[in-house]
């Protein structure tokens, strides 16, 4: 296994230091595992993973053009829709590597319990149910659970979908507005989420899977989300620090303008949206949210 | 608003302290609350609200029986099946108070969030619509939103069921397996809740409501529910604390069986049953949770 960096310095830091003490301070990183700054090295690999911000895949690709053979899985793991051109990231990175296997890997799995050998199951999916199972059974352990599916659109709509929602969360809970309402936020989020993604082609019960309500519960209660983060500073008012890591910033408005081409209601994640834009105010947002009509739940 | 208490010494004692200092140190009880020990008190009623647990309801209900009108709301708020009899605690009460108007009360709301007047959304369900629709406005409150529904199968059943996976959580959480892995028990327990409920009469959508989802995500989640508490302790190895008011623990048994009636698959809550009843050590149970075969997440 080669862990490949872009920023040659800090790869050379690690591979001294054997821990990514920015990511994953405490945590030694296996003899087994090289290091490298060099994307020269991804051209022997079996199996690619990538592992950029979802904003950042783009320009990162040229750079395995060419160097990705036929048919090797390359596995994404950022969430969200490009920001410019609201495309899935599985299609960017299929422009530019046609002849790669396609996969995407998504599920509740914070970095520090996967590094720490803590139970874990997660969605692989592909395009085809075989080659997913495929690639599930190379990236499997006793406490790394892979379930295979061939729903990509599934998986990548939950995991875009559910960084949106974080941050919803995030603002309640750095506004002080207690569990019990995240509670009743997560779960009219959603529905949300299921409207928006079955009528973009995902399947119902992948939504309901490990990548789509799985990972909405983890990354919608806890500060280890760098979404869940930003989101609990916009609520208390601060700046938020690291927001670039925030996919969920990005994806908001791509969510937004995609449901309004299809006229579905999606009135959280435009709170959200309309909160990062500074057209409203927090306390704006929570109050149209808190006060909309009462209506039978199936709404 | 009177609260009438059993213990009558303790209701004297909270009406001098004008606090409930055992259930919600710190919150001053609004003076326009009575506060009596005498169940005759309830004869003036124009809705009673049912707050004892579950396996302790049917031992009060001759008390309120000839004293509670023609038409007058009962509002249940306890979760669970009975022990003794598996039934709902709408059919026991149904037994005693045919007359009444009963109404059951459920979704995300920890007392104490809602003592502090923070926002909270929970689902009202009576057998006809037009009769939560009338509760839940005599309730409704800006901070305490009330959705009715005409499914109190479903409100019971995802009340009753969220209880028992909150103590597997709670034991996944004591035991140490960290937040990824709770996060996806949650999400096969949601399945499995909702196979248990929709075979025994529930819907869906209620299910995916504040009063499904959303009360179990809460639940799941929070040492101050007492089934993740009870669940907790398990885990740790310690001895359950207040065991007593960890309704889960009796409706384990129930569902277990209900379900085994039923062919219904329940592996979380037949683990959960078989580590309360010494049937199964927690190492056990999650060894055999965690090395399930891995199918399809639809399944």
């Amino acid at each position: 296994v080669t862990l490949i960096g872009r920023d040659a310095q800090r790869m050379a830091e690690m591979n001294r230091l054997r821990e990514n003490r920015a990511a994953l301070p405490g945590l030694a990183l296996p003899s087994a595992i090289a290091i490298s700054g060099d994307i020269h090295a991804v051209a022997d690999a079996d199996l690619v993973i990538l592992a950029v911000p979802a904003q950042a895949t783009r320009e990162m690709l040229p750079g395995l053009q060419g160097r990705v053979g036929i048919g090797i899985p390359v596995v994404l793991t950022a969430k969200g829709f490009e920001q410019q051109t609201a495309l899935r990231l599985s299609e960017v990175v299929s422009e530019f590597l046609p002849q790669a296997s396609l996969a995407v890997l998504s599920g509740p799995s914070f970095a520090s319990d996967v590094g720490r050998g803590l139970p874990t199951a997660v969605t692989l999916a592909s395009r085809k149910l075989p080659i997913a199972e495929r690639i599930a059974r190379m990236l499997a352990h006793p406490a790394f659970r892979l379930y295979a599916s061939d729903d990509m659109i599934g998986v990548e709509m939950g995991g875009a979908l559910k960084n949106v929602l974080a941050i919803a969360c995030g603002i309640v809970e750095g506004r002080g507005l207690g569990a019990s309402a995240r509670a009743a936020l997560i779960t009219r989020g959603f529905a949300e989420l299921q409207r928006f993604a079955v009528a973009h082609g995902a399947r119902s019960e992948t939504l309901h899977g490990l990548s789509g309500l799985g990972d909405l519960i983890l990354t919608c209660s806890s500060p280890q989300s760098r979404n869940f983060a930003f989101g609990m500073a916009l609520g208390a008012g601060r700046s938020p620090m690291g927001g670039k890591l925030s996919e969920g910033r990005f994806t908001a408005q791509a969510v937004v303008e995609m449901a309004s081409g299809k006229a579905i209601e999606m009135p959280i994640c435009a709170a959200v949206a309309a909160i990062i834009d500074g057209e409203m105010s927090v306390d704006q947002a929570i109050e149209a949210l808190m006060t909309r009509p009462l209506r039978p739940e199936a709404g």
